[in-house]
């Protein structure tokens, strides 16, 4: 009996375990809609996207729905960049003009959501781009004049991605979001990642960052918090334990959370195939924000 | 009966009489799918293109299911120009290495094809944009060594198009292909429109122009063809009759009739609602290919 | 540009603008039931039934739903004189013995009913003759035993005709209806059309009829009504400025848009294509009750 | 046990040997459509009507699928007499002028189709009557210019009958043809029937006559066929042993039989039940044609 | 017309006659869910068991929806005898080991059961044998310690039987029931039948057994009751009236009523074709309970 | 970063390289068909049959759609035993009369079928049992007078199959044939599960044995051979080179690959989840014969 004997050497029973564990997750998950906002941050090292992209595919293989909602704001520097296009930022915002949104839009629809869009199609060929404004996906309205085209979601219209998602297709969305009457909104994608959540009635909104995840004390790697409830991490945001940066997404987990998504998680994107390990797996990672 | 008079004189049987003119139209139309080639050169100005974008929204109101291609060639050397980027054209083609095709990919899916899509949702919220790149749409490969990232069509997968059309949508397709191993390249947008019209099974192929149609003698406006067979288009084809920037156009109208497309259309897009007078009135505009 | 200059001239754009003008109304109107009934009277002109087939039939063409009901008392008057039938009014109700009803019901059915099909058919063969009797679509009871077989409306089963409307087809429906037991009555079309549009839900119910609209003074055709709420028709009713012969109608009009049909309208049959003129256009003809 | 004795005593026993012999017909005709062509003359005796109706609606309960087809020669010669009509008869047939068309239309359609509609609507409200000219069901064209406006079936569209049996609701048929144009023309009820039973596909093609069978010579009564092949009954029409009236039936059993119909049946209208006993038992009734 | 005389006499009349009794309980009952519940008791006699088989697929021909629940309990004994296994009974029920359980489950499953089946795909190979484990049927828990595996239905899940029934399959179950853990349980087949009842909101709910019905005086066959009311039926179980076999009937029998079962029947299958007269026929045979 | 570390070391890395490698494998297999015999040797040990379950609900889990086949000749031996039946055997195969016949049907459906659909709905209740005299998936002959009721396959109608799989519900079948007059046979397991792998083109048609797989040299463990075309196959059994008791297994691989089946596979079901190894990983595992 060598050759049993060699197979087991071999790790085939590591792997039937692996194979194993993961069984109750795929089966509990079949049909669930996932909504993973990455980031622009992400998106420059393409051996991540790729990882990602495989990620993300292998979850609509075993029956999930993910939804992609990408940002872009390195890229978008970069180009009026090299246009000579000077900004101005607010509060953390850019101040958007006319020509500034333009070209904010052509390089978050044109340039970022291709780049998520083909990462994907080289696994399989069923990634389909989109824009807020497409079959009225996001409707949105101005924050504030001052800050010029930057927009509020006021609505979303999830019909466009409930068809996609029927055809076993993947959305990848831009957060260009439009008014009734045609104009175009530059949108927090943080923000609308968690609106798009809300409308699909997600079972889960995932964010991947650049952190482990969230720590009770923003200087200790040791805090890291796994599992929070969802007023827990309200308290946590008035507080003031959190960082700057976090508060769109907090908020968002916060928000989408309280109207019927099932958990948010803040993910560390750098993890290779962290999108697995949380969803078939035992392995904790990142941090979890239940009801 | 002074009322009926009134009403008679106000042009109520003149408005009549339109409304049953374009009956039978309406009738036999019902369900085609009309492949409309939108010039980048017609972008430019916004009240043709608001005005083609009304036309497109009734085509659907009544029936018809079009599907809009569009290119962007001025677009982009425009673009070009802003960021300093040279390039050479070899046979009237642009040599595209890897930086142009993003910028072109750019241009086209960010900037063109949104301003196509933000013009047509202003009418109704309907239209959703594609680049070749989804959903294996536009297959293609390497057209010539010496002209880089510039791609021919293999194969069209109107799969997703026939999706969208389904769920009463518009299509709005961006001219980028892209290869099995995930390479975008541009793709002529005339010759694009004829491959999409042929794996359609369209009813009809319409181009655009910034002419009236096709002349017997270029330099003679008197020798507007109106009707002409695919043979005797390929006629003129060969006896050098035609301009070199129609061969394009000419070439796809002829391959997509030879391949069961009902009509093909080279219409004056200068002239208002050009697309409603030719399909739904007994108007000739234009010239019209028939097999 | 000569060939565009004629193009204008002949009348191009005036063409494009009633196309322009149809398209919000086609577009809202895609998929609305609107019941028409069509007067006996109006039966006789050949050429006045040829227009109104054929305004039926563009109405199906671009998406609406018509139901015809008809009447067809002169043709019953004429029938029963042919064959020496003598018969007595009361109340301006003819008192229908056994004899008259079989007379009437093979005039409406065998008769009129089959010249409006015929008329729809010659335009496109969509058309489906129907009987209140067939299968239990007008349920009825006897009025007053001094009238015989005059029947109210008990029930309204619209079954059959969403079956027919289901299949793209026009029911032209003879107000005949039935008891349980099987015994057929004659029943008023006005009023039979308006119990078919209230329960099939009608977004509108159309009487044509020769005049031109309610008068407020029925003297003086300059106090035509164009719209008036079911509040101010009822009104009217009741403070006797309505002619005799307009009371079924009115009566219907007020009880069907109680009862959710979205508007009802009174139109002058005598108009040419004036269903077309009414529902495609901004031309304001007859008079439309509102909820 | 002397309550199971006075069960048997009771029938019990004979009604369930009934029921079981019928199982495995009723089994095996399961969704069949069966058309039967019901004589103008059956139509005068209300009861025997009223058989005929249950019978018709007994099938149906049990999941065949009747057409019926109607003729109404003898009423239509009663009212043409009592409205002072004189015609002229041809080789048998009826000269049709435009006046004799209309009230022939009228009298089928108005009249007799009634009659039988109600009459099963009396025992289950599933009957819908039609003519010819419904949803283009008979089209057909003049068969010789002496004889006016009768007519020959070109083609039945049985779409309209397959929609109504789709709901398992019960079309009647009277046979007025129309053509493309609009003509209304008269059509033989026999050879419409076979023509009908032809274009669906009948399993079963039924005339109810008031004789008992075909015989093989007529003046013999115990020369009753009970089953015979179609070959034979050519033979039968050309050696002239057949009585005049018999032939559009024959002629029709021979076409549809050899079109593909499974069985055609000559039966005695008379015998009460006569349809429930061929069908649903062994007893031999009338004439059977076999492929 | 000898012909027609001798067909009378040969009781064709008779057989119309029980034809057209039968069409308005065929027509009532079309789609219509029974339950019938067959005792282990019946299955010996083979002869028996064919005619039972050959009811039920005539309820299935005429478009009834039959479901089979049966028991085996002298079937079990008989092998326990065979094995030498001996078994103690308390309150009338068998104390059920592991290895009884066992055996239990081996005959209903693997001999009574496919004896059924069998029996009804001779006649049409439409049977499909269900155990109360499969799909989730019948979850069961233990009813008590001493008794062992004896269970008591839980909760009844009908999805299995619907999805076999809309495949016009006829259901054939054993009555063993399973926990969630996968312990099988012995359940009693009257309860059974009347849970499975309920579960599918059955029309009927028939019990085939040895007697002819109930009586109220159990010494008198005169006092047979041939309708009675649930509240009437409750007062008999509560007097002592009822004989201890019946108890787990009639309580099955009020617990369906109550829950929305149209009727329940206590039958006497030792009747030839007993259902068939009970359905199908205006004999009055064994008990029925009413709301 | 000492978190992500430590991940790293927990093996994170190593799960997520086995989920990607099953990726591919999951998506390709995505609802095909599964035929997988599970011998009756195999079913004794519970832990066994319960990881067997396991792998069974994970294939279904990820999209499969598995179909278990099962014997059990051990069984009936020992129930034979039990009852004291003494059975001869000829050519191997046991001598099978009426009572055998009834004794071994029991045990296979009413013992070990049960087994196997309770194991499967421990870890999800979507097992069915099945016997092939269900709905008519077995239809057999007699195969020898002298060896009584063993039968041999003459059609399998898949269609109760098809309908449960449609179902997402996994059919569990016990090889009991039936000839139309309902006589059963018993059926050998391995040959019918390539006869319904066949019927039903199955993807994959797997055997479970207690070998490693099939070796050149009998005697020598490491002739064991990975992967053959039906070709050498058919050369192997005709040389000798394989031992008496595969021959049913191994004649049905043949007949089952050049039938269209796929693959087929002869796998050593004493390694566990030996089911998964062999379709999601890379592990060659027993062998596997091609086209």
């Amino acid at each position: 009996m060598s050759g049993l004997q060699s197979r087991l050497e071999s790790g085939a029973d590591a792997k039937a375990a692996v194979l194993v564990e993961a069984l109750p997750y795929i089966r509990s998950f079949w049909g669930d809609i996932v909504v993973v906002k990455y980031g622009g941050n992400a998106i420059g090292g393409s051996e991540d996207l790729d990882l990602f992209a495989q990620d993300v595919v292998l979850m609509r293989s075993v029956g999930m729905r993910p939804v992609v909602v990408h940002g872009g704001g390195p890229q978008i520097g970069e180009m009026l960049g090299r246009l000579g296009k000077k900004t101005e930022f607010r509060d953390g915002l850019r101040v958007t003009d006319a020509e500034t949104l333009d070209i904010a839009r052509m390089v978050l629809v044109g340039k970022v959501n291709r780049e998520v869009v083909s990462a994907i199609n080289r696994h399989a060929p069923i990634a389909v781009g989109l824009s807020g404004e497409d079959a009225a996906l996001i409707m949105a309205s101005e924050r504030d004049p001052e800050l010029g085209f930057v927009g509020d979601v006021d609505q979303v219209d999830p019909g466009i991605i409930h068809r996609l998602l029927a055809q076993e297709l993947i959305p990848v969305i831009a957060t260009i979001g439009t008014s009734a009457g045609g104009q175009a909104y530059n949108i927090n994608a943080d923000t609308a990642a968690g609106a798009i959540a809300e409308a699909l009635h997600a079972t889960k909104l995932v964010y991947l960052t650049n952190i482990e995840g969230l720590r009770r004390d923003v200087n200790d790697p040791a805090s890291l918090v796994t599992t929070l409830s969802v007023d827990e991490l309200e308290g946590m945001m008035s507080d003031g334990s959190l960082g700057e940066g976090m508060i769109p997404k907090v908020a968002s987990c916060v928000a989408a959370v309280r109207a019927g998504v099932g958990r948010a998680h803040i993910l560390d994107g750098r993890v290779p195939h962290v999108l697995l390990l949380e969803i078939f797996t035992r392995e904790g990672v990142g941090t979890m924000v239940c009801p």
